[in-house]
């Protein structure tokens, strides 16, 4: 069996997130329809992370095992000519047969994009939270750096449901965590430059986790919270209380990283 | 009456173009209906370019003239309250009584966007024509400033239908006219850097003019015809002939150049 690993990016809008699901339009679902499709086995692809509905991703990264001889090129193009063009494979690439997606991931880094001006321009608008309202960008640069570490993560997490990664703690590692304010890159009419983004890199997240930072620091921001106030937040291990989660439409799954060391043995 | 001039941006994917049309969805049709809406009067909304179905729009300009009396920041804020996201009124200014978005437009100026790339990132792929194949984009450039200055557009215009400006003369006179690479600005994804852009300033256009110009950049850029074959199909005045006409996705109206005397009058 061969293993095939896809680097894809997508506009989660109009989708029901990553994960198959009987009945809904989900990224997962469409991929492993076609790869069935490209390959007539019965087989399955496996995501790094599960996204939410409605989240994005610019480097989600899965991989499948296949006995088909395409080559990752024509795999690409036949994924690209099937699926709807807000999915879209980016790469393919043939890995070693130990390679595994979710498991052998290090890190995942996360962006949650804030648009400040007054109007959110129409190119932009499926991929931004608007905030027009004052913002204390320095108090939420500060409290975004206390994030970094190890730290029990119970108070921004869902109160139910499954986690991304399956683990059984709440205690998670938080690489960086920064707040970005961005150039003019993804502006668009006369004057507007208004974006802030924050991106946080970390081994896993548990579900919702991202969003509820973001919601935490918007908070701060506002001047609702100070960042003297985040340690504590990390002692709270009430699963009844939670930080408000932002909408999903801000939130973009940037990439994963690995090492690559089945680049040597493919 | 008070007169007030609109910016606006659109993503004209599913519109039908600017201009009302009984029965259809359109970026005028949106804008009358609300205006007439917030000031209960029976107005009308002109623009200055009346872009095609498809096309977008980063800073059309548009007038109405009303007695209401809210400021033009309400009339922004309203305005977009009520209209869809994928239209977005930038700013507001309310301008002296003479002012006309189309009569006193001194030029306008689009874009056209190529995205080379072997994949069109889902962030961007309704703004963009994917052409993946070779492009001699010296060639293009060069082909791209021989449209500068007077000519007869014939060849680079609709063989039937309205133009935009409803002038009866084929002659157009070209401001500027080139062929711009763009950094990293709107590409998303690993190693995707791979847009490149017509812009083309002008008095006026005649209808699918920049389009028709694009397309005979692509048939440049594919060494389909040399730069040097341009300057004899100005020559060609048979409207039953005419350059081949790119899909309305990758065309947008970057903006609206006026002398800005109106705001000494308001």
């Amino acid at each position: 069996m061969r293993n095939i690993k896809l680097t894809i990016a997508y506009d989660g809008t109009d989708f029901h997130g990553w994960q198959m699901q009987p009945g809904q339009s989900t990224i997962q679902g469409h991929l492993v329809e076609i790869a069935r499709k490209i390959t007539q086995e019965n087989l399955t692809v496996y995501g790094a992370g599960r996204t939410d509905a409605g989240v994005h991703a610019r480097g989600q990264v899965a991989h499948f095992r296949t006995g088909s001889h395409l080559t990752p090129r024509e795999f690409r193009r036949a994924f690209n000519a099937l699926l709807p063009p807000t999915i879209r494979v980016l790469d393919a690439d043939e890995v070693g047969p130990t390679f595994h997606a979710r498991h052998q991931a290090l890190s995942k880094t996360y962006s949650y994009r804030f648009y400040r001006g007054g109007v959110v321009p129409p190119f932009i608008h499926r991929y931004v939270l608007h905030y027009p309202g004052p913002l204390d960008e320095s108090a939420m640069a500060e409290a975004a750096q206390l994030f970094e570490g190890e730290h029990d993560f119970t108070f921004f997490s869902a109160p139910t449901g499954n986690d991304e990664d399956d683990e059984p703690t709440p205690i998670r590692t938080v690489l960086s965590s920064e707040l970005r304010r961005e150039g003019g890159a993804d502006s668009h009419g006369p004057g507007e430059s208004c974006e802030v983004r924050y991106v946080v890199q970390g081994r896993s997240f548990l579900r919702y986790m991202v969003r509820k930072i973001a919601g935490t620091l918007l908070e701060v921001g506002r001047g609702k919270m100070r960042p003297a106030e985040i340690p504590a937040l990390f002692e709270i291990r009430d699963r009844s209380r939670s930080a408000v989660t932002l909408p999903a439409c801000g939130l973009t799954l940037e990439g994963i990283e690995y090492h690559e060391p089945w680049k040597n043995l493919s």
